[in-house]
């Protein structure tokens, strides 16, 4: 598409600067691996396909400077530049995915000089890129088979362009079903409290042409009760191996909402998503972040009385039980998710 | 208690302006029926019992300076100043229960001098204002024994003393608790678009001493998994004769939510509240509001991308199904409602 979330340029980190949509496009350039920590800890960049990226890219940038010659001491380094990255935010698994395949690709080539190491590092970490632009491409066309013209989906967060490297995951299946010449109207949920539906999926499917409408979170049960949604989709930060999905919190919420009303419920990730090392939803751990985000509208407009109390998860867990299919790069898995889970995705 | 959401005070109507809130409290007065109009509209003052009282106060401003002797020629005034308030928000039932009382009153009254009339109109007015206060601690009373001590309870929006005369209804309910001794922990829903739970029902709770913990519409189903909410209680805005129940946008979410949750739902709200003279929710109309307050945050921070679409409802529709038990000042209504709730409310 037209925009790029993260990028490799002028041997740096190039993303688009998500705090400061929809106002401002601004591309920042990242050298320094601290740089990227507070990038990602900020959520300048986010969205876990995104994420999995910057792990890989993170992983060279801490290593590129560092001179040893012998393996066993480079080991250590990149351990600890893996722990540094790992510890930014803790729910989305592409992020330590990304740090294994980084890790791995450099013991698999440790008798090789550590300049070549580097240099397989660097390359690594564009492959992940390249193959995630595959995988959106792939969860587009599998998705879109489940939208109908004239199709109504209410989807939150932004699991877009903004959130991969390009192209998007839930809302690439939007954009796979507009390529087919199909019409579709989406309703974005605004995500509180950091808002990522109204500033950015409502941003980015508005820049690409999609009918968007944009709604307070509090609105999705009406909406689904006059009958004007047809079909939820959303990102994962996570996947268990039977099929339970940690997203942005508000995901659970509607879920539930749909089950009531009988809609269709869907999850659409990357392979990359899945944690097949963890059994159920009571394995993951939920990032807290600061009380600041909800009491106040982006840090600027204060909205609660001084030192309101507040609990702030980003993300929460939504049962295998509500989720109508996930639909991957590998294709869409339907129930029983624990059996077809570990079955479509270690097929090559 | 020690705020005063709507008052009369030197021949003119004072309330708290609630837009500035929790920031500032200001106290603004209205001695022009125009202005009163503006201030419901922009809900400077708002919550379904303080706006029967403002209704009563607001005839007695539209007729207070007419000039003229006859009953025929008031009576026609008076129904034009009736519509004129009836005009500013078309959901709450106590505005429109207000404007009855008024006419009913004059009516009855219409063979006395005009001057003697419009006495009686504030009379009336007055009156609303001291049987609301009654009835929220009767509210309080009735509710107070659901909560058990250390009883979680979460609520939206904000129905308390901001919302009434005095005292409250939801939340009337949780300051009875609090009188007996109770410990009560209260989660406060933001509610988006307008924030009333951040704003009005942590500062309001806050100020009591009541231990409030606010957070993002979407953190409530989390909590309902998680064990954390014994029980929900929300006001009203308008209930139908079957009990389904008009309230805040986000309200319907969470009577879903608790219902998957086994969570008990309470409506809170006095007898001016319900609309016998509607079956169900389908006779209720839902006031649709200005898409800016959605596309921002109280009108100045912006959120999403200039043009964007939105859809505004300020309330939403929660079926009686859902309700586990309506806390009115006659007596807590349950199941079958159609019989219970007219049987409750025409008793003396």
């Amino acid at each position: 598409m037209d925009i790029r979330t993260i990028d490799w340029k002028n041997n740096q980190i190039r993303i688009i600067d998500q705090t400061q949509l929809p106002q401002k496009l601004i591309y920042v350039n990242i050298y320094r691996l601290k740089d990227l920590w507070q990038a990602i800890k900020i959520m300048q960049v986010r969205g876990a396909p995104a994420l999995g990226a910057a792990a890989g890219l993170g992983m060279y940038l801490g290593i590129r400077d560092y001179v040893c010659s012998d393996w066993s001491k480079f080991s250590r380094k990149l351990n600890s530049v893996a722990k540094y990255i790992a510890s930014s935010r803790p729910t989305a698994h592409n992020l330590f995915w990304g740090i294994r395949r980084i890790q791995a690709a450099a013991l698999a080539n440790k008798k090789q000089s550590i300049v070549k190491i580097k240099q397989i590092i660097l390359a690594e970490a564009k492959l992940i890129m390249r193959q995630d632009m595959a995988a959106c491409r792939k969860i587009g066309a599998y998705g879109a088979g489940l939208l109908k013209n004239k199709a109504r989906v209410l989807t939150i967060c932004n699991a877009g362009i903004l959130a991969t490297i390009d192209y998007g995951t839930a809302l690439g299946v939007i954009y796979s079903a507009c390529a087919q010449g199909k019409k579709i109207k989406v309703f974005s949920c605004e995500t509180r409290p950091l808002l990522q539906g109204a500033r950015l999926s409502t941003w980015e499917l508005h820049k690409q042409g999609v009918d968007v409408t944009m709604i307070a979170d509090n609105t999705a049960a009406s909406l689904m009760r006059d009958g004007q949604i047809d079909l939820l989709i959303t990102g994962a930060d996570r996947i268990a191996a039977n099929g339970d999905t940690a997203n942005k919190v508000g995901t659970f919420n509607l879920a539930v909402l749909a089950k009531y009303h009988g809609i269709p419920f869907y999850v659409a990730a990357p392979k990359s998503t899945f944690d097949l090392t963890i059994k159920n939803k009571t394995g993951i751990k939920i990032e807290m972040r600061k009380p600041e985000e909800v009491t106040s509208i982006l840090f600027k407009r204060i909205i609660a009385p001084k030192k309101a109390k507040t609990l702030n998860p980003a993300f929460d867990l939504t049962p295998h039980q509500l989720i109508s299919g996930i639909i991957t790069d590998k294709g869409i898995i339907r129930r029983p998710y624990l059996q077809n889970i570990r079955k479509i995705l270690t097929k090559e």
